[in-house]
């Protein structure tokens, strides 16, 4: 780092984070990218590393290696934990400290259970690496059990999956969780047949996709029942635990329970005490500058940024990534403009050949939204090489039904863990 | 399953329990495959996953997904825990039990630690996925850690990588280790280069590979120090904790430390009360029936086999391969034929373009070996699939020296482990 040029340190490496490091590239900062994890991750495809389609390393990359070329940047493996405004530093879990002339929050969200944390350890979310090999151990165990259980009850529970949230997230899961009980299932299993398994989809709400047109609402509905899903509208959980889904008065039982209903913004609102919304998002002023810190921006997740309907922008990769470089271009000097997203349409897949997308007043369904899908995700994954090898896997597993990505890791601990649960249930 | 057809069960997913299942194909017998994991891991590629250039899936498969198509084999996910020999009924962890009229076991082999098993904390080895991703973590937190670390001294720690061990496993996984730091290290870190890290490779014997030719050792130990790996032979490893290992009167302060020096047999011969040689390995007839136990065989790393030497065979893939088909033809009455070893040769290979290969009296060595080598690995790798990704990774990381997979996962609590460590150091 040279003693006269800014130091902009950016916290977390999610696409916000990366993008903003990026639009840095030419500027005469030094750029530090701190996060707590050495890689980042494209997060939209997790659920296709849940549900064994892809691997870990097919939709991750490390941080070091994307940013290698880039001279003025250097990559920081620390949790952030609080922030001095006034001494403009950044504190890390390690005790030590950063100084920083600019800094910009892209920390990301992590799950909401609206008050009800003790939902988590029954039913985690995917929002890590770690959480989707956890999600995928855990749906695998299940069938591995399922084909030798004889008491019908448990086996029933087994092969019951049940996912929490009709938001994108949980479409796109209960789309694949279908699929793989559909094809692999078939083939590799000797006592369970795809029509033993069920797979549930509880939303709150009245419809599916609450930020897609209601058309496209309609018609996931329909391809998801299609697929053999069996989609509950207007219906909240009441409760749940170990082993069970408690909807209104029926209780479902289940051994597998995926959260995919709420967000709320990672805790950095609360390390400047400033105003944030109920989803825990700082409120920013319309050039993402948290409001009366001008040396300290957020973005993404973390921010709280009204759209042009005046409703906060959503919490998807291109809001992030847009205001990535908004903001790196308010450091270099076109201070107080405000941010406006630049609308490309929205896309959610369901299973292996359907999609539903809407580009402005375009609405597109069925395969033909599929195909947009798969292009514009292999397009948009960081580094060439692993564009490559998702092609590879997609198409393999499209002509073949396979996937190769069907491990279960993790350690022996979770396992019995897996197995007490049963003979609990 | 028939009921008028004889029940083969084989405990262990391995090389050998695969052939044999595989070789009894088109019997009229009903065989179960009963395995700890779900997966088929290709082994001696494991030390790519440590090192951080392959993915877990890359060299493993669903064993499930493997016999598919065997309509006579069905795959249980059980723990073995004991044999009742009269009753002719293996027991799980589980409670249940399984009847067979013939067993094969092909249990494998665990690390042996000479009786300090204590170390296993300090020093693990590679044997399963598992231990292959939290190798990989240990490595790559560890290079994390140094990129920020002031202090000297434990930046040297953090940079001083220990393999314990001059087998093939060792000497492999000594070179891929120099080859990371060698090109990425020096690519993707600011404040490290490959020049602040040392890899240092102990062996207890006077030579490397001592199962291959003299000659080879010597050119494996030159190829290894081109590499910059500090290679100690006739060195024992005295005493070894967290982050040292002490040889003779020297302390090596270091943060990782893997251990390739020895294995012993999984308890397979306790459960029969059998005899074992020193290794634990069951002591078999030459047509590898376990002694005194007709309907009971033991292959691969659980036996203790003599070869045409009058030595026991080594441990190694293709040892267990043709006796698992050995097994398979005695079941299907070609009893008493002695088991004999087709050797096709032995091959190791040093970073990332050297081998060394002994093939009768043919000794091949350098880049003529590791294409060798390469090509070997590729065709051996179960499942068309596989073989596809694993060349292409090769390729892309031949020529580009990227590693995509150097993806450090695993819960946080590892994380703190880690940091502990170093505090303590």
């Amino acid at each position: 780092m040279s003693a006269d040029h800014p130091h902009v340190v950016v916290v977390g490496a999610g696409f916000g984070g990366l993008s903003a490091v990026q639009a840095l590239k030419d500027a005469n900062v030094d750029v530090t990218l701190v996060d707590r994890r050495n890689h980042h991750v494209f997060q939209p495809l997790l659920y296709q590393v849940a549900t064994a389609a892809l691997s870990p390393a097919d939709i991750a990359a490390p941080t070091r290696s994307i940013l290698s070329r880039q001279g003025n940047a250097r990559v920081l493996l620390e949790t952030a934990t609080g922030i001095d405004a006034r001494g403009q530093t950044v504190h890390f879990a390690s005790g030590r400290q950063l100084r920083y002339d600019w800094l910009i929050l892209a920390t990301g969200a992590r799950h909401s259970y609206f008050g009800r944390d003790h939902w988590a350890r029954h039913a985690p979310g995917i929002k890590t690496l770690d959480d989707a090999t956890a999600a995928r151990r855990s749906i695998l165990l299940a069938l591995e059990r399922a084909e030798t259980e004889s008491d019908q009850h448990r086996r029933r529970s087994l092969l019951t999956f049940v996912v929490i949230g009709g938001g994108p997230t949980g479409v796109e899961l209960a789309g694949a969780i279908a699929e793989l009980m559909r094809r692999t299932v078939s083939r590799d299993f000797r006592s369970i047949t795809p029509h033993c398994a069920r797979v549930i989809l509880i939303e709150a709400g009245p419809r599916l996709l609450p930020s897609f047109p209601e058309d496209l609402s309609e018609q996931t509905r329909r391809n998801l029942e299609q697929l053999g899903v069996d989609v509950r509208l207007g219906k909240a959980v009441d409760d749940l635990g170990p082993g069970h889904v408690r909807v209104g008065i029926e209780t479902i039982d289940t051994h597998t329970i995926i959260w995919a209903a709420g967000v709320k913004a990672s805790p950095a609102a609360a390390w400047l005490g400033t105003g944030a919304d109920g989803a825990g998002r700082i409120i920013v002023d319309p050039d993402l500058r948290v409001r009366g810190q001008p040396h300290v921006f957020a973005i993404g997740d973390t921010a709280c940024c009204p759209g042009p309907d005046g409703r906060p922008l959503p919490g998807i990769a291109p809001v992030a990534k847009q205001q990535g470089r908004h903001v790196a271009a308010q450091i270099l000097g076109r201070t107080g403009e405000p941010f406006r997203y630049r609308d490309a349409g929205i896309l959610a897949t369901i299973g292996r050949r359907r999609a539903v997308a809407a580009l402005g007043t375009l609405h597109l369904t069925g395969f033909a939204a599929w195909l947009m899908w798969s292009v514009a995700h292999i397009w948009f994954l960081i580094g060439f090489r692993n564009r490559l090898t998702v092609s590879a896997s997609w198409l393999w597993n499209y002509f073949t039904f396979e996937r190769s990505a069907r491990l279960i890791t993790g350690d022996a601990e979770t396992h019995v863990d897996v197995m007490q649960t049963l003979e609990a249930a």
